[in-house]
């Protein structure tokens, strides 16, 4: 199965989660699958210049943190006290290095702080994860933009936290009520997958034309989440894995579950152990694993050999994945439709 | 191998590291051999009640954290900035419930705190992980009682980060000068291990009557290390993890190193999925995949028929293991000697 020569290849994601029902969502798919596509495009042109895949994962969850229709960095959903707090991870399957930061609130791309961790580590054998404004303050050294903490909201991100307020308010299930009487503001405050209940993450998996696998990953969280929770997403084996002898990893969903399941290195290591394919691995711990623990959302995934996986158990998540020399293919919905 | 009715078991371990070649080092032993007897004592007597594993694995580490003579509570070390902050995790194996807190500074017993949020995270379906100030309120609010952040630190522990400090002005390796000039007052700052390169961690793992296991780890992190640090020991399947199908282990070390390892939950996948022993895969984690990215330290584990393995790869670590109706078996050095 081992391919000498493989063809580069980069997988993304923006998140999984449950349907919209409503009458804007076409639209709205049209401007998901064009940010996707972008940002796949940007990502191939690097493959095919012979970029490491480490660097081709590290700009691409740049770029979707730029996106503020994602998860990430600008459009970071809010807080229970209004405020942002931005989690990442990055990891070089070469030789396992690795970078993490949690809870940071004034690092443009959090994920530049986290590689920029991996580095120091592996030069300095420093710390591999940092948290809070020590975090920020680490990124600022190493001359990484520094922003207001305001500077990843929205409007479209306030809105949900507000309605997310106004459901606690009811009593948690009052959700149907209220989207019943949605205006137009509120519409535009969600995608095709339901922002109020989406797991709001975003990451990149790649193999370059070396064969070295790199994963990447990065959140705003939870919407109206506690501050200083911590989610799967910076945690190195839970939210982000990549391993040359086996699989790179960037996982989405409801974040509790996957860290209980240490869901990234379980793949990893249904392959390196249990002599599992790649399709079979991630479907095991999507489909089997995941939901014996109330698990909910997915994974992308690259092995050694090229092959890619995009797997949920959801209704959908905003994925897609392009091969040097290809066009990309991105989707939203479970069929691979839209 | 299934045992129906298993022997109770507890290991505890209060860190790795090299031998300090001291003349005070039999005194010291002694003094460490003590208090590690002590909890394994209190800790049979819960087992030998019918106490659960989460139970023990709870009041074992925070008996440690309680003892000065160990890096977690009570005698963490200091930051670079002569702060403390601390991090724990605990887990059940019956259902990979699991709690964790990182960068706490105002929480007597970390341990206590991760045990909180395993409780609530079952119940409420809340957070596993909270870091920072939010973390400490989340403990206050729950009724665990908060310190004053210098409450946890000891002469000994602040005489190390003055010699740290002297030691990186000196650049690095003017160590070994420094402790030939030591005086007693720095004798006394360490243990039979010398605390100066010791990976300082607290940990336990339990199998119950039931045959439920449950780990827990907590740490003061390392001397002078950057604030905002986090290793390994807070995170779900780096430091610690427990799963009744596999085993439950507890992890000391550096801590970079046992993150991008993933060890903890390594242990746990070659015996799921390769098929390994409890010996052979502590084995293989701790003297083969470990050393291969520079990893030293240790671990300690307890499999679901109540099988145990303290396995190191450094000169010495504190470890303990007791079986209900037996007597506590401790030790420091390699060959279980003293």
């Amino acid at each position: 199965m081992t391919t000498r020569n493989p063809v580069p290849i980069l997988a993304i994601h923006g998140g999984a989660g449950t349907l919209l029902r409503s009458a804007m969502s076409a639209e709205q798919a049209a401007q998901y699958e064009a940010a996707l596509h972008a940002v796949l495009q940007s990502g191939e042109a690097l493959l095919a210049s012979g970029a490491s895949a480490l660097d081709v994962v590290t700009e691409a969850v740049r770029q979707l943190e730029e996106c503020p229709l994602f998860n990430a960095g600008k459009g970071a959903v809010y807080t229970a006290d209004a405020t942002h707090e931005l989690d990442a991870c990055v990891m070089d399957g070469r030789d396992l290095a690795a970078g993490a930061v949690a809870g940071v609130s004034r690092v443009r791309n959090p994920v530049r702080a986290a590689r920029a961790l991996l580095e120091t580590s592996r030069r300095d054998a420093g710390p591999v994860m940092l948290i809070g404004p020590p975090a920020e303050a680490f990124a600022a050294a190493q001359g990484l933009e520094s922003v207001a903490p305001d500077w990843y909201g929205t409007e479209a991100r306030y809105q949900q936290l507000l309605k997310a307020r106004q459901k606690l308010a009811q009593g948690g299930g009052g959700g149907q009520a209220l989207l019943d009487h949605d205006g137009a503001a509120l519409q535009a405050a969600s995608g095709p997958l339901d922002d109020e209940t989406k797991f709001g993450t975003v990451g990149a998996v790649a193999l370059d034309a070396q064969g070295h696998l790199a994963a990447a990953t990065s959140t705003g969280g939870m919407t109206n989440k506690r501050p200083g929770r911590v989610g799967d997403s910076p945690l190195i084996g839970a939210g982000c894995y990549a391993n040359d002898a086996t699989v790179a990893v960037s996982c989405t969903g409801s974040g509790e579950m996957f860290m209980r399941a240490v869901t990234a290195y379980d793949v990893s290591a249904l392959m390196e152990y249990a002599g599992l394919s790649l399709a079979d691995a991630t479907r095991k711990v999507v489909m089997d694993k995941l939901p014996r623990i109330d698990g909910r959302g997915g994974l992308i995934a690259v092995s050694r050999d090229g092959e890619v996986s995009l797997a949920f158990n959801t209704e959908g998540m905003y994925r897609g994945s392009v091969r040097a020399g290809e066009a990309p293919v991105v989707a939203i919905y479970a069929e691979g439709g839209a």
